[in-house]
Protein backbone atom coordinates (compact mmCIF):
# COMPACT_ATOMS: atom_id res chain seq x y z
CA UNK A 1 0.00 0.00 0.00
CA UNK A 2 1.34 3.27 -1.19
CA UNK A 3 1.15 6.51 1.09
CA UNK A 4 1.07 9.76 -0.87
CA UNK A 5 1.20 13.52 0.25
CA UNK A 6 0.03 15.45 -1.62
CA UNK A 7 -0.27 20.27 -1.70
CA UNK A 8 -2.95 21.59 -2.84
CA UNK A 9 -4.38 25.31 -3.47
CA UNK A 10 -7.89 26.39 -3.90
CA UNK A 11 -10.35 29.55 -3.82
CA UNK A 12 -12.67 28.68 -1.13
CA UNK A 13 -15.33 30.77 -2.13
CA UNK A 14 -17.35 28.24 -3.32
CA UNK A 15 -16.99 25.57 -0.88
CA UNK A 16 -18.26 24.98 2.89
CA UNK A 17 -14.64 24.35 3.91
CA UNK A 18 -11.96 21.89 3.01
CA UNK A 19 -13.67 18.82 5.05
CA UNK A 20 -16.43 16.70 3.59
CA UNK A 21 -19.99 17.70 3.92
CA UNK A 22 -22.93 15.55 3.75
CA UNK A 23 -25.40 18.23 2.66
CA UNK A 24 -22.75 20.74 1.29
CA UNK A 25 -19.45 20.74 -1.30
CA UNK A 26 -16.23 20.64 1.02
CA UNK A 27 -13.04 20.68 -1.20
CA UNK A 28 -12.32 17.23 0.11
CA UNK A 29 -15.39 16.04 -1.44
CA UNK A 30 -14.30 17.16 -5.08
CA UNK A 31 -10.71 15.59 -4.59
CA UNK A 32 -12.00 12.16 -3.26
CA UNK A 33 -14.41 11.84 -6.21
CA UNK A 34 -11.90 12.36 -8.88
CA UNK A 35 -8.86 10.18 -7.11
CA UNK A 36 -11.72 7.53 -6.89
CA UNK A 37 -11.70 8.35 -10.71
CA UNK A 38 -8.22 8.65 -11.62
CA UNK A 39 -7.19 5.34 -9.33
CA UNK A 40 -10.45 3.03 -9.90
CA UNK A 41 -11.53 2.59 -6.39
CA UNK A 42 -12.82 4.63 -3.34
CA UNK A 43 -10.65 6.93 -1.27
CA UNK A 44 -10.56 8.49 1.69
CA UNK A 45 -8.00 11.66 1.98
CA UNK A 46 -6.89 12.76 5.23
CA UNK A 47 -6.38 16.82 5.15
CA UNK A 48 -4.19 18.76 7.68
CA UNK A 49 -6.69 20.76 9.02
CA UNK A 50 -10.64 22.02 8.92
CA UNK A 51 -11.04 25.22 7.14
CA UNK A 52 -13.86 27.09 7.51
CA UNK A 53 -16.43 28.40 4.45
CA UNK A 54 -15.20 30.86 2.17
CA UNK A 55 -11.49 30.51 3.71
CA UNK A 56 -8.59 29.88 0.93
CA UNK A 57 -5.26 28.16 0.74
CA UNK A 58 -2.21 28.96 -0.86
CA UNK A 59 -0.89 25.65 0.22
CA UNK A 60 -3.04 22.41 1.57
CA UNK A 61 -1.63 19.09 2.53
CA UNK A 62 -3.41 15.97 2.42
CA UNK A 63 -2.28 12.25 2.32
CA UNK A 64 -4.09 8.98 1.23
CA UNK A 65 -3.46 5.26 0.46
CA UNK A 66 -4.06 3.54 -2.89
CA UNK A 67 -2.88 0.32 -4.33
CA UNK A 68 -2.59 1.97 -7.51
CA UNK A 69 0.61 1.97 -9.32
CA UNK A 70 0.40 5.34 -11.60
CA UNK A 71 2.78 7.40 -10.90
CA UNK A 72 3.02 10.65 -9.09
CA UNK A 73 3.34 13.37 -11.80
CA UNK A 74 0.49 11.66 -13.55
CA UNK A 75 -1.23 12.26 -10.72
CA UNK A 76 -0.64 15.98 -10.38
CA UNK A 77 -0.99 16.06 -14.14
CA UNK A 78 -4.41 13.96 -14.43
CA UNK A 79 -5.93 15.43 -11.34
CA UNK A 80 -5.23 19.43 -12.66
CA UNK A 81 -7.42 17.92 -15.71
CA UNK A 82 -9.95 16.44 -13.48
CA UNK A 83 -10.77 19.49 -11.27
CA UNK A 84 -12.79 22.61 -11.71
CA UNK A 85 -10.43 25.81 -11.88
CA UNK A 86 -10.81 26.97 -8.19
CA UNK A 87 -8.67 23.62 -7.09
CA UNK A 88 -5.07 22.94 -8.57
CA UNK A 89 -2.59 20.25 -7.17
CA UNK A 90 0.63 21.54 -6.73
CA UNK A 91 2.29 18.25 -6.13
CA UNK A 92 2.67 14.87 -5.08
CA UNK A 93 5.04 12.66 -3.55
CA UNK A 94 5.26 9.16 -1.83
CA UNK A 95 5.22 9.53 2.08
CA UNK A 96 6.96 6.86 4.85
CA UNK A 97 3.62 4.74 5.82
CA UNK A 98 3.19 6.82 9.10
CA UNK A 99 2.78 10.11 7.22
CA UNK A 100 -0.64 11.70 8.27
CA UNK A 101 -1.25 15.13 7.23
CA UNK A 102 -3.34 16.54 10.15
CA UNK A 103 -0.79 14.12 12.68
CA UNK A 104 2.14 14.93 10.81
CA UNK A 105 2.13 18.48 10.75
CA UNK A 106 4.53 20.71 13.06
CA UNK A 107 3.22 23.88 11.82
CA UNK A 108 1.20 26.27 9.85
CA UNK A 109 1.15 29.95 8.36
CA UNK A 110 -1.95 31.71 7.99
CA UNK A 111 -2.44 34.78 5.97
CA UNK A 112 -5.13 37.38 6.46
CA UNK A 113 -5.43 40.12 3.65
CA UNK A 114 -6.91 43.27 4.06
CA UNK A 115 -7.62 45.38 1.08
CA UNK A 116 -7.17 49.04 2.69
CA UNK A 117 -8.56 51.83 0.38
CA UNK A 118 -11.78 53.75 0.24
CA UNK A 119 -12.88 51.82 -2.93
CA UNK A 120 -13.69 47.96 -3.14
CA UNK A 121 -11.47 46.44 -5.60
CA UNK A 122 -13.56 44.23 -7.93
CA UNK A 123 -11.32 41.50 -8.49
CA UNK A 124 -10.77 40.61 -4.69
CA UNK A 125 -14.16 41.12 -3.58
CA UNK A 126 -13.78 37.13 -2.16
CA UNK A 127 -10.28 37.14 -1.17
CA UNK A 128 -9.19 40.45 0.83
CA UNK A 129 -11.46 41.69 3.42
CA UNK A 130 -12.58 45.85 2.53
CA UNK A 131 -11.64 48.11 5.36
CA UNK A 132 -12.46 51.31 3.70
CA UNK A 133 -11.05 53.28 7.34
CA UNK A 134 -7.97 54.32 8.64
CA UNK A 135 -5.55 50.98 9.91
CA UNK A 136 -2.71 51.62 12.18
CA UNK A 137 -0.60 48.85 11.37
CA UNK A 138 2.24 49.88 13.34
CA UNK A 139 0.16 49.61 16.45
CA UNK A 140 -1.65 46.31 15.30
CA UNK A 141 2.23 44.50 14.80
CA UNK A 142 2.76 45.62 18.72
CA UNK A 143 -0.22 44.43 20.07
CA UNK A 144 -0.38 41.02 18.15
CA UNK A 145 3.42 40.26 19.65
CA UNK A 146 1.53 39.78 23.09
CA UNK A 147 -0.32 36.94 20.96
CA UNK A 148 3.72 35.48 20.43
CA UNK A 149 4.70 32.06 22.56
CA UNK A 150 2.80 29.57 24.32
CA UNK A 151 -0.94 30.57 25.44
CA UNK A 152 -4.16 29.05 26.53
CA UNK A 153 -5.93 30.27 23.53
CA UNK A 154 -9.55 29.37 24.84
CA UNK A 155 -10.48 33.58 24.93
CA UNK A 156 -9.74 33.30 20.76
CA UNK A 157 -11.15 30.26 19.83
CA UNK A 158 -14.80 29.74 18.57
CA UNK A 159 -17.42 27.98 21.05
CA UNK A 160 -17.65 25.12 18.86
CA UNK A 161 -14.45 22.64 20.06
CA UNK A 162 -14.24 24.52 23.74
CA UNK A 163 -13.93 20.53 24.64
CA UNK A 164 -9.85 20.66 23.54
CA UNK A 165 -7.20 21.11 24.89
CA UNK A 166 -6.54 24.75 24.11
CA UNK A 167 -2.50 25.46 24.69
CA UNK A 168 -0.91 26.40 21.27
CA UNK A 169 2.42 28.07 20.50
CA UNK A 170 2.43 31.39 18.12
CA UNK A 171 6.27 31.58 16.44
CA UNK A 172 5.10 35.03 14.73
CA UNK A 173 2.55 37.28 14.12
CA UNK A 174 3.63 40.34 11.55
CA UNK A 175 2.04 42.97 9.33
CA UNK A 176 3.62 43.48 5.78
CA UNK A 177 1.78 46.60 4.17
CA UNK A 178 2.17 46.77 0.73
CA UNK A 179 0.21 50.14 -0.54
CA UNK A 180 -3.37 49.59 -0.06
CA UNK A 181 -3.21 45.59 0.82
CA UNK A 182 -2.21 44.72 4.42
CA UNK A 183 -1.25 41.34 5.34
CA UNK A 184 -1.14 39.68 9.04
CA UNK A 185 1.06 36.72 8.68
CA UNK A 186 1.02 34.12 11.91
CA UNK A 187 2.69 30.99 12.07
CA UNK A 188 1.99 28.72 15.11
CA UNK A 189 2.00 24.82 16.22
CA UNK A 190 -1.46 25.11 15.86
CA UNK A 191 -4.60 26.67 15.80
CA UNK A 192 -8.21 26.17 17.44
CA UNK A 193 -11.32 26.66 15.61
CA UNK A 194 -11.80 30.44 14.05
CA UNK A 195 -8.41 30.94 16.00
CA UNK A 196 -7.13 33.31 13.27
CA UNK A 197 -10.23 35.69 12.85
CA UNK A 198 -10.68 36.07 16.63
CA UNK A 199 -7.18 37.55 16.28
CA UNK A 200 -7.14 39.46 13.78
CA UNK A 201 -10.93 40.89 15.14
CA UNK A 202 -9.69 41.64 18.15
CA UNK A 203 -6.33 43.82 16.23
CA UNK A 204 -9.16 45.43 14.45
CA UNK A 205 -11.39 46.13 17.18
CA UNK A 206 -7.64 47.68 19.13
CA UNK A 207 -7.31 49.52 15.61
CA UNK A 208 -10.42 51.10 16.19
CA UNK A 209 -10.63 52.02 19.86
CA UNK A 210 -12.55 49.72 21.40
CA UNK A 211 -10.07 47.55 23.30
CA UNK A 212 -6.77 49.00 24.68
CA UNK A 213 -3.49 48.10 22.21
CA UNK A 214 -2.18 46.00 25.56
CA UNK A 215 -5.46 44.28 26.63
CA UNK A 216 -3.81 41.35 24.70
CA UNK A 217 -2.23 39.45 27.79
CA UNK A 218 -5.81 39.87 30.27
CA UNK A 219 -8.00 38.71 27.62
CA UNK A 220 -5.68 35.66 27.20
CA UNK A 221 -5.64 35.01 31.41
CA UNK A 222 -9.17 35.24 31.31
CA UNK A 223 -9.97 32.36 29.15
CA UNK A 224 -13.46 34.31 28.28
CA UNK A 225 -14.19 34.56 24.67
CA UNK A 226 -16.77 37.25 25.64
CA UNK A 227 -13.59 39.35 26.26
CA UNK A 228 -12.02 39.44 22.28
CA UNK A 229 -12.82 40.98 19.52
CA UNK A 230 -15.07 39.57 16.61
CA UNK A 231 -14.87 36.71 14.22
CA UNK A 232 -13.34 38.54 11.41
CA UNK A 233 -15.11 37.50 7.43
CA UNK A 234 -13.70 34.11 6.63
CA UNK A 235 -13.14 35.39 2.87
CA UNK A 236 -9.81 37.16 3.59
CA UNK A 237 -7.81 34.26 5.09
CA UNK A 238 -6.03 32.11 3.16
CA UNK A 239 -3.71 28.54 4.64
CA UNK A 240 -0.47 29.54 3.07
CA UNK A 241 1.67 27.37 4.68
CA UNK A 242 2.26 23.73 5.97
CA UNK A 243 5.21 22.69 7.79
CA UNK A 244 6.33 19.23 8.49
CA UNK B 1 -28.07 70.22 -17.36
CA UNK B 2 -25.11 68.36 -15.78
CA UNK B 3 -22.55 65.92 -17.79
CA UNK B 4 -20.82 63.75 -15.64
CA UNK B 5 -17.52 61.51 -16.07
CA UNK B 6 -17.09 58.62 -14.09
CA UNK B 7 -14.42 55.95 -14.18
CA UNK B 8 -15.39 52.18 -12.95
CA UNK B 9 -13.67 48.90 -12.80
CA UNK B 10 -15.20 45.76 -12.59
CA UNK B 11 -14.61 41.98 -13.16
CA UNK B 12 -16.03 41.12 -16.54
CA UNK B 13 -16.42 37.22 -16.01
CA UNK B 14 -20.22 37.83 -15.07
CA UNK B 15 -20.81 39.73 -17.76
CA UNK B 16 -21.77 39.68 -21.67
CA UNK B 17 -19.10 42.90 -21.76
CA UNK B 18 -20.23 46.55 -20.80
CA UNK B 19 -22.79 47.35 -23.50
CA UNK B 20 -26.39 46.66 -22.35
CA UNK B 21 -28.23 43.82 -23.48
CA UNK B 22 -31.43 42.91 -24.22
CA UNK B 23 -31.20 39.02 -23.41
CA UNK B 24 -28.45 38.73 -21.56
CA UNK B 25 -26.96 41.19 -18.49
CA UNK B 26 -24.18 44.13 -19.55
CA UNK B 27 -22.34 45.76 -16.51
CA UNK B 28 -24.23 48.90 -18.33
CA UNK B 29 -27.57 47.14 -17.31
CA UNK B 30 -26.68 47.33 -13.76
CA UNK B 31 -24.78 50.93 -13.88
CA UNK B 32 -27.93 52.53 -15.54
CA UNK B 33 -30.16 50.79 -13.03
CA UNK B 34 -28.40 52.00 -9.96
CA UNK B 35 -27.75 55.20 -11.02
CA UNK B 36 -31.55 55.60 -11.89
CA UNK B 37 -32.41 54.83 -8.29
CA UNK B 38 -29.61 57.17 -6.77
CA UNK B 39 -30.60 60.26 -8.69
CA UNK B 40 -34.38 59.62 -9.20
CA UNK B 41 -34.83 59.29 -12.86
CA UNK B 42 -34.08 56.84 -16.37
CA UNK B 43 -30.51 57.41 -16.63
CA UNK B 44 -28.60 56.81 -20.29
CA UNK B 45 -24.69 55.96 -20.10
CA UNK B 46 -22.47 56.32 -22.31
CA UNK B 47 -19.29 53.73 -22.52
CA UNK B 48 -16.03 54.67 -23.70
CA UNK B 49 -15.88 51.19 -25.76
CA UNK B 50 -17.81 48.24 -25.95
CA UNK B 51 -15.81 44.78 -24.45
CA UNK B 52 -16.62 41.33 -25.04
CA UNK B 53 -17.84 39.04 -22.73
CA UNK B 54 -15.63 37.94 -19.87
CA UNK B 55 -12.91 40.98 -20.46
CA UNK B 56 -11.90 42.99 -17.35
CA UNK B 57 -11.84 46.51 -16.75
CA UNK B 58 -8.89 48.22 -14.21
CA UNK B 59 -10.11 51.61 -15.51
CA UNK B 60 -13.52 52.33 -18.08
CA UNK B 61 -14.93 55.75 -18.13
CA UNK B 62 -18.37 56.37 -18.85
CA UNK B 63 -20.49 59.60 -18.82
CA UNK B 64 -24.39 60.30 -18.30
CA UNK B 65 -26.04 63.24 -17.91
CA UNK B 66 -28.10 64.53 -15.31
CA UNK B 67 -30.44 67.26 -13.87
CA UNK B 68 -30.06 65.99 -10.10
CA UNK B 69 -27.94 68.18 -7.69
CA UNK B 70 -26.02 65.20 -5.86
CA UNK B 71 -22.66 65.86 -5.57
CA UNK B 72 -19.89 63.86 -7.47
CA UNK B 73 -18.65 62.36 -4.15
CA UNK B 74 -22.30 61.06 -2.94
CA UNK B 75 -22.41 59.36 -6.33
CA UNK B 76 -19.38 57.44 -5.67
CA UNK B 77 -20.37 56.18 -2.24
CA UNK B 78 -23.70 55.81 -3.09
CA UNK B 79 -23.18 53.62 -6.45
CA UNK B 80 -20.22 51.79 -4.24
CA UNK B 81 -23.19 50.77 -1.99
CA UNK B 82 -25.40 49.73 -4.64
CA UNK B 83 -23.85 48.11 -6.67
CA UNK B 84 -22.54 44.10 -6.39
CA UNK B 85 -18.88 43.50 -5.81
CA UNK B 86 -17.73 42.89 -9.17
CA UNK B 87 -18.57 46.44 -9.87
CA UNK B 88 -16.45 49.33 -8.41
CA UNK B 89 -16.90 53.42 -9.28
CA UNK B 90 -13.18 54.63 -8.73
CA UNK B 91 -14.29 58.26 -9.73
CA UNK B 92 -16.96 61.11 -10.38
CA UNK B 93 -15.77 64.24 -12.14
CA UNK B 94 -18.33 67.72 -13.47
CA UNK B 95 -17.54 67.27 -17.73
CA UNK B 96 -17.92 69.74 -20.33
CA UNK B 97 -21.21 69.78 -22.10
CA UNK B 98 -19.46 67.94 -25.10
CA UNK B 99 -17.74 65.86 -23.26
CA UNK B 100 -18.28 61.90 -24.40
CA UNK B 101 -16.71 59.17 -23.03
CA UNK B 102 -16.61 57.28 -26.56
CA UNK B 103 -15.65 60.02 -29.25
CA UNK B 104 -13.41 62.37 -26.49
CA UNK B 105 -11.59 59.08 -25.67
CA UNK B 106 -7.62 60.16 -27.34
CA UNK B 107 -6.76 56.49 -26.41
CA UNK B 108 -6.81 53.38 -24.87
CA UNK B 109 -4.28 50.75 -23.25
CA UNK B 110 -5.26 47.01 -22.72
CA UNK B 111 -3.38 44.82 -20.59
CA UNK B 112 -3.36 40.49 -21.44
CA UNK B 113 -2.51 38.22 -18.92
CA UNK B 114 -0.92 35.54 -19.21
CA UNK B 115 -0.31 33.12 -16.15
CA UNK B 116 3.06 31.14 -17.44
CA UNK B 117 3.63 27.36 -15.22
CA UNK B 118 3.22 24.11 -15.46
CA UNK B 119 -0.05 24.39 -12.97
CA UNK B 120 -3.35 26.20 -12.68
CA UNK B 121 -3.86 28.89 -10.36
CA UNK B 122 -7.29 28.68 -8.46
CA UNK B 123 -7.36 32.07 -7.80
CA UNK B 124 -6.76 33.58 -11.44
CA UNK B 125 -8.99 30.90 -13.19
CA UNK B 126 -11.06 33.87 -14.52
CA UNK B 127 -8.54 36.85 -14.56
CA UNK B 128 -5.60 34.84 -16.94
CA UNK B 129 -4.89 32.87 -19.34
CA UNK B 130 -3.20 29.77 -18.25
CA UNK B 131 -0.55 28.62 -20.97
CA UNK B 132 1.73 25.82 -19.32
CA UNK B 133 3.96 25.60 -22.25
CA UNK B 134 7.55 27.91 -22.90
CA UNK B 135 6.58 31.61 -23.94
CA UNK B 136 10.01 33.18 -25.71
CA UNK B 137 8.48 36.63 -24.37
CA UNK B 138 11.61 38.07 -25.88
CA UNK B 139 11.14 36.70 -29.67
CA UNK B 140 6.92 37.67 -28.56
CA UNK B 141 8.12 41.22 -27.95
CA UNK B 142 10.69 41.87 -30.88
CA UNK B 143 7.71 40.80 -33.31
CA UNK B 144 5.21 42.97 -31.52
CA UNK B 145 6.64 46.11 -32.67
CA UNK B 146 5.87 45.57 -36.09
CA UNK B 147 2.04 46.36 -34.85
CA UNK B 148 3.14 49.82 -33.72
CA UNK B 149 2.89 52.63 -36.46
CA UNK B 150 0.05 53.57 -38.24
CA UNK B 151 -1.62 50.34 -40.11
CA UNK B 152 -4.84 48.72 -41.96
CA UNK B 153 -5.44 46.38 -39.15
CA UNK B 154 -8.55 44.62 -41.01
CA UNK B 155 -6.91 41.28 -40.44
CA UNK B 156 -6.78 41.51 -37.34
CA UNK B 157 -10.17 42.24 -36.83
CA UNK B 158 -12.52 40.12 -35.83
CA UNK B 159 -15.52 39.32 -38.33
CA UNK B 160 -18.09 41.57 -36.96
CA UNK B 161 -17.37 45.04 -38.09
CA UNK B 162 -15.37 44.76 -41.25
CA UNK B 163 -17.47 47.66 -42.72
CA UNK B 164 -15.52 50.52 -40.62
CA UNK B 165 -12.17 52.03 -41.51
CA UNK B 166 -9.81 50.00 -40.25
CA UNK B 167 -6.66 52.38 -39.79
CA UNK B 168 -5.45 52.50 -36.09
CA UNK B 169 -2.22 53.80 -34.59
CA UNK B 170 -0.46 51.69 -32.03
CA UNK B 171 1.78 53.58 -29.90
CA UNK B 172 3.49 50.61 -27.95
CA UNK B 173 3.66 46.97 -27.51
CA UNK B 174 5.65 46.12 -24.42
CA UNK B 175 5.65 42.51 -22.54
CA UNK B 176 6.82 42.65 -19.32
CA UNK B 177 7.33 39.46 -17.12
CA UNK B 178 7.01 38.86 -13.26
CA UNK B 179 8.10 35.48 -12.24
CA UNK B 180 5.29 33.21 -14.03
CA UNK B 181 3.26 36.10 -14.94
CA UNK B 182 3.37 37.85 -18.33
CA UNK B 183 1.87 41.33 -19.29
CA UNK B 184 1.07 42.20 -22.89
CA UNK B 185 0.50 45.92 -22.90
CA UNK B 186 -0.56 47.61 -25.29
CA UNK B 187 -1.79 51.61 -26.43
CA UNK B 188 -3.41 52.94 -29.08
CA UNK B 189 -5.88 55.63 -30.35
CA UNK B 190 -8.38 52.77 -31.22
CA UNK B 191 -9.11 49.28 -31.27
CA UNK B 192 -11.11 46.94 -34.09
CA UNK B 193 -12.91 44.34 -32.65
CA UNK B 194 -11.29 41.41 -31.30
CA UNK B 195 -8.48 43.21 -32.37
CA UNK B 196 -6.03 43.00 -28.97
CA UNK B 197 -7.11 39.25 -28.79
CA UNK B 198 -6.21 38.52 -32.60
CA UNK B 199 -2.91 40.34 -31.72
CA UNK B 200 -2.21 38.24 -28.67
CA UNK B 201 -3.30 34.95 -30.46
CA UNK B 202 -0.84 35.53 -33.22
CA UNK B 203 2.05 36.50 -30.91
CA UNK B 204 1.26 33.38 -29.47
CA UNK B 205 1.54 31.32 -32.99
CA UNK B 206 4.76 33.31 -33.59
CA UNK B 207 5.70 31.58 -30.02
CA UNK B 208 4.76 28.06 -31.40
CA UNK B 209 6.38 28.40 -34.56
CA UNK B 210 3.08 28.15 -36.70
CA UNK B 211 3.94 31.85 -38.09
CA UNK B 212 7.46 33.31 -38.76
CA UNK B 213 8.73 36.26 -36.09
CA UNK B 214 8.53 38.59 -39.18
CA UNK B 215 5.29 37.24 -40.79
CA UNK B 216 3.64 40.78 -39.18
CA UNK B 217 4.21 43.17 -41.76
CA UNK B 218 2.86 40.68 -44.61
CA UNK B 219 -0.31 39.74 -42.55
CA UNK B 220 -0.91 43.63 -42.23
CA UNK B 221 -0.43 44.18 -46.23
CA UNK B 222 -2.95 41.48 -46.93
CA UNK B 223 -5.56 42.79 -44.98
CA UNK B 224 -6.97 38.94 -44.85
CA UNK B 225 -8.07 37.83 -41.72
CA UNK B 226 -7.82 34.47 -42.02
CA UNK B 227 -3.61 34.95 -41.63
CA UNK B 228 -3.33 36.21 -38.78
CA UNK B 229 -3.35 33.78 -35.38
CA UNK B 230 -6.38 32.68 -33.32
CA UNK B 231 -8.62 35.27 -31.06
CA UNK B 232 -7.22 34.29 -28.25
CA UNK B 233 -9.65 33.86 -25.01
CA UNK B 234 -11.60 36.69 -23.30
CA UNK B 235 -10.43 36.30 -19.81
CA UNK B 236 -7.09 37.43 -19.74
CA UNK B 237 -8.32 41.02 -21.35
CA UNK B 238 -7.96 44.70 -19.31
CA UNK B 239 -8.95 47.23 -20.58
CA UNK B 240 -6.24 49.45 -18.35
CA UNK B 241 -6.20 52.94 -18.57
CA UNK B 242 -8.07 54.64 -20.63
CA UNK B 243 -6.97 58.68 -22.29
CA UNK B 244 -8.47 62.08 -22.65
Amino acid sequence: MRNLKVMTAYRGTNYHGFQKQENAVGVQNIIEEKLGYLTGAPVKVNGCSRTDTGVHANEYCFSFETEHKIPCGNIVRGMNSLLPDDISILSCEEAAVDFHARYSCKAKEYVYLILNRPSKDPFMADLALHYPYALDTELMERSAQDFVGTHDFTSFCGTANRKEDSVRTIEYFRIEKNENLVKLIVKGDGFLYNMVRVMVGTLIFINEGKLAPDSIPDILSAKDRDLAGKTIQAHGLYLNRVFY
